[in-house]
């Protein structure tokens, strides 16, 4: 049995032993300020500036009410390509992305939609850019009137004060819950030219519509067309933060949005490019990752791998289906080594399985093969193994070659205590 | 925040007042015993006797891992009816149901297959029936072998005190965690003939492998021939024991039997017959709500009635995403009128949805409406409501006809508590 968390600024036994050095990407200037908008003296509001010329592209939550600041970034992202989900980018002004935490600005009416023009067009007139080119999002509780004003008055002096070494600052502004701030960073030679790639997250439970939500800013100085800065994005995103689970919800807000400002003078990239992908990949999945070890509650760190499915489809099926139980979150939260609810949990996924054909392991150690346990397996074996912090749950369905990585946490008193005490 | 239960016999909260008198069912004989498969001297046996000419019918757990003895029933029914799903009865034989709690015989191997072999075929010998018209049912731990010998040893005596009116030790010894027996009963007068339709459930997790999983037994005297009561069967199990839900876990294990002995002497019912219908669903959302008042940890028992959509299957999506979200189930736990974790819970769930069509209430308070907080609604209000134990939550979407309503419990410190630390 874990220990609750206290309530506060406890940071989670999960975290990172400390806040990444986070480089300047030249073109990118960030700022922070404290608005006010749900606790005074709290630095609640992120501006990021990005140098015109830039790509930008985003992907964001699929939840069917979603937020009209999402709802607002995919227009405009869909306005400037004449396609939806990525920019053709209009060489002479530049970007800015303007984020609040403390309030969601989600299900709050047609007012919610007039408060993001509201904030678009201060922060455009702030950095003399059309509105159209200002990207926002808005974190915190929902349902509730964003005090746009707050924000809208503040914009020019926090604009004033834009500089490129402001990331952790940036990084810091956007939390909520999180009881660490998320960064990560990565460089590479791409074709001579060194090129870095810099970001930020924020997220606690995964993914809590009034509480966290995931959102994520990542920066590079690499020069690629928008077309092929979308597709990597989109293609990282599947092996990062949509694989990641803390408690199955899905946000309303979820964001994630990448510029790309080419200052690095690279022969610009036309098409998705396997070095810089590979690059871009360990940067989102260290920010998932980082998402994952704040989990609302988390006292383990657990990847699930699943392969022999049918497709990868099955796979990622099976992988979700096991991450996402309460009955193993539990168990593990206990350091029971429990398999019979993997077993279970691979029977509920729908995906193609074979009881006699199912192997499960431990990390390196064999638990369940041939529709039982294994001969070699002892519970004292298993018991010695979930009591560390970092945990491999490995499943081979013995089916086919379909195979997914999906990283969770356990679900603890801490969890419920955090769930069931927020806003009463 | 509600108070963690303690370990033990604490009776849930949301119990009914008392077991149910449980008439007797001409035609069908109980008994129990204590064959120590788990712990001495623990009721862990029931057999049921159901006379010649009976019907008998049966819904399943559709997981990949299903257990043996779910398999084996699965194949007794297909072999009885030259189908799957329904038997068509031999005159001349009857039958037997043997469930034992204690342990699953699941996830062992092909030994789990002769196990319940073993047992039918001393049931058979016992009762001197063909092993093929008995049925059994296993429900405890899982991956370790039954001990088959301790039941098979046992069945002669407790076959030789049979009785019908030995319902309610019946009922007791199909129980593994469950904190209060289930059993509902009702009558009907079918076209002049008085008849009795009568059961019991367990279940406590929905639906934990490990401990719980969901069984029920059913039986009447009215004379039913196999197709229609398949089919009354199966048509009650989508609004009954199909739409409850504890955690969102399957198990590997779930077996609904319904006997119909024909004792009564109406004229047979060879087609679905509506208030015969109506009356066996009465029965049926009884015990599954028992379920539901018995999850593990339950403090509140809550109804999400979901109505607008696009058809009963989205109606069925979205009333599941609510009543599985984490978030939702931990804010009741909290008695937090949280209507925005609603919200997400529509907007993740795959239905067709429209932000500003939707209206939530809580019981009969409006909530929300037109994408935002109800003009008329009070967080105080909300908050009063949220204080009792039972409650609804009542979600149309504004597209469409459809409707579903599912039952669940809220997910607090006790549920945490039973399932973190059992087995351990």
């Amino acid at each position: 049995m874990t220990t609750p968390k206290t309530d506060g600024p406890t940071v989670s036994p999960l975290a990172p032993a400390s806040f990444p050095e986070l480089p300047k990407i030249d073109g990118v200037r960030f700022a922070a300020g404290a608005v006010g908008i749900k606790k005074a003296n709290r630095v609640d509001v992120m501006l990021a500036e990005i140098a015109p010329g830039s790509s930008i592209a985003g992907v964001f939550t699929r939840s069917a009410t979603r937020s009209a600041a999402v709802l607002d970034c995919q227009a405009k992202l869909a306005g400037l390509s004449g396609d939806e989900g990525f920019a053709i980018v209009p060489p002479e002004a530049g970007f800015a992305i303007v984020v609040n935490s403390g309030n969601a600005n989600t299900f709050t009416g047609k007012r919610g939609v007039t408060d993001v023009d509201l904030i678009a067009a201060a922060a455009a007139s702030a950095l003399d850019l059309p509105a159209s080119h200002v990207f926002t999002s808005s974190t915190g509780v929902i349902g509730e009137p964003l005090p746009a004003t707050k924000i809208t008055d503040a914009l020019p002096k926090i604009a004033a004060s834009l500089d490129a070494s402001a990331t952790e600052p940036a990084a810091r502004a956007i939390m909520t819950t999180d009881t660490f701030p998320k960064g990560a960073v990565t460089t590479l030679d791409l074709d001579g030219t060194p090129v870095t790639i810099m970001g930020f997250a924020k997220g606690s439970g995964m993914i809590a519509p009034d509480m966290a939500t995931m959102l994520g800013y990542i920066f590079t100085d690499a020069a690629i067309a928008p077309a092929a800065l979308q597709a990597m994005l989109s293609a990282c995103n599947v092996q990062s933060f949509n694989a990641v689970t803390v408690d199955s919800d899905t946000s309303t807000s979820d964001t994630v949005l990448m510029a790309a400002t080419g200052l690095a003078g690279n022969a610009p990239l036309t098409a998705p490019h396997e070095g810089f992908q590979a690059a871009l990949l360990t940067v989102m999945q260290d920010l998932a990752h980082q998402i994952v070890r704040d989990g609302e509650g988390a006292t383990k760190f657990v990847e699930v791998r699943v392969s022999g499915a049918d497709s990868d489809e099955d796979a990622t099926r099976v992988a979700r289906s096991i991450a996402n139980s309460p009955l193993v979150k539990t168990a593990i939260a206990g350091e029971d080594p429990n398999w019979g609810r993997i077993v279970m949990a691979v029977g509920k996924s729908g995906a193609k399985a074979d009881r006699d054909l199912l192997t499960i392991r431990f990390g390196d150690i064999l638990v369940a093969e041939n529709g039982w346990v294994a001969e070699s397996y002892t519970e004292d074996a298993g018991a010695a193994y979930m009591k560390q912090q970092e945990l491999l749950v490995d499943v081979d369905l013995g089916v086919g070659d379909g195979a997914a990585t999906v990283w969770t946490c356990d679900l603890t008193h801490g969890y419920i205590q955090i769930n069931a005490d927020y806003r009463s």
